[in-house]
């Protein structure tokens, strides 16, 4: 696309004095969803792999659960002054028979038009039900692949490396296999665009794999993996109250704190086989 | 509040073993805001400072410009199951003669009823007029200041330390004082609390002052410091190349990756005292 990275003139200062430069940016351009050819959502997002993260935020609002769901992708022609095709408008026409978003569809993006808050407790009054629940998947795993995630992440974030801006989502079966990343300025993003290929590639739902994020686990981030039935959620850094509340209630694992051989693991302890972590002191 | 922290069970796995202990997790919940009785956006936020939120996301879209266009905040009367007051719905009303927020005012909350991105250069489809330009800000301030800004941060966020899992945002003068810090489990929320802080204490426009952030400069939050004329923006992290584009299209001098004696200056750099870093390499 050449627009995954902005080159711009950058003064750096330091003990030694200021040199100008030219500096890496990640890129950001606001990206319109539309469904059925009505506006849906606009996100600020690194360009690329729009379709995934189309797929991957229908897939996390509950509009769709299949790629079959889906008739078409298509860029609107939509122009920027100079007359360039700016790819910043999408489509997605749903298959015949597959309803279109609710009013209320956009709530996990922060708007409501309903008195969704009022009168319910929190975690009631903002998640949405999975065809996918994870709760049952009999997966398990060992600290000892937990632990290499995220240095294979890290590997993959090719952009970041070029950057130091971006945040990263990863889905990886539980012996540690890498299926697909992505990097993105809006970390909701990341996780839609390699949710949104999952989707794609038929592995929703996403049983058997570890989501891994590589910032902190938000309520929101929980909620994307329950909606893709994913059963094991990583983070690098602290997941908040209402992600560990959310997991717990949707028989997600999820591990926070995730660095070098440590690991706090807030929900579904079963899932860990704990008598490998003896074999990490040995090895 | 009591909502802050929450204290959550954990298993903790490293290299001598599992131990499990208790944690202290960041809070986070949703709050409806309605203005006028009207539903307007539904925020994942730590519970806490909610007023200032509302003030400071409502300066941030344009909605008020002063304290004086409020008339009141007043959290509904809200229950859950158990009967207990949520507080997670605040409705602000506005005083008398300010119109209340368009249809489209939700924008940097990602959704948009209208097709503001199609056909439109990408700064143009979302960028928001501010009352207060800081173009023309006569504001200047040294590396050895700036310098010392991420550490005055940290010092103040009291909860991070006990979770480890929290954003920051403050609001310092040229001479490095802090005005005022706020923490929050969402990065555009400890901006809006630290604003509205400022609005309510009559200091917005913020001219003269730097907004410091714990992370990434994203356009979002170059847009609202532009709506509060706040003349210098400063994160820890990478800026996005949306954000560079406005803050040089709005005056804004913006500072990315500060830590330590080091810095990237963006935008606006005759705001910086560059003969000041000899000092730095001196002292």
């Amino acid at each position: 696309m050449g627009r995954v990275t902005v080159r711009r003139p950058v003064l750096t200062l330091d003990a030694t004095g200021g040199r100008r430069r030219s500096d890496a940016l990640a890129g950001e351009e606001p990206l319109e969803l539309r469904v059925n050819g009505e506006p849906l959502a606009v996100t600020m997002r690194t360009p690329g792999h729009d379709v995934e993260l189309a797929h991957g935020f229908l897939l996390g609002e509950g509009v769709i659960g299949a790629a079959t769901d889906v008739g078409s992708a298509r860029f609107c022609d939509s122009r920027d002054e100079d007359g360039r095709h700016t790819y910043n408008v999408l489509d997605i026409a749903l298959a015949a028979g597959v309803p279109p978003p609710a009013d209320g569809v956009t709530r996990s993006v922060y708007t409501t038009s309903s008195c969704g808050v009022c009168g319910k407790a929190s975690l009631e009054a903002v998640r949405l039900t999975s065809r996918f629940p994870p709760a049952a998947d009999p997966v398990t795993l060992t600290p000892a692949v937990l632990s290499t995630l995220p240095d294979t992440l890290r590997a993959a974030q090719k952009v970041f490396r070029a950057t130091g801006g971006l945040h990263a989502a990863g889905l990886f079966t539980v012996d540690g296999e890498l299926l697909g990343a992505r990097e993105d300025v809006g970390r909701h993003n990341a996780v839609d665009k390699v949710l949104g290929r999952a989707l794609l590639d038929r592995r929703v739902p996403a049983a058997g794999c570890v989501l891994m994020v590589s910032g902190r686990a938000s309520f929101e981030l929980v909620q994307k993996a329950v909606l893709a039935g994913v059963p094991v959620l990583a983070a690098v850094s602290a997941p908040s109250s209402l992600a560990v509340e959310l997991a717990e209630d949707a028989g997600v694992t999820l591990v926070g704190f995730l660095r070098g051989d440590s690991m706090n693991v807030y929900t579904r302890q079963d899932r860990i086989e704990e008598g490998a972590t003896a074999r990490i002191a040995l090895g």
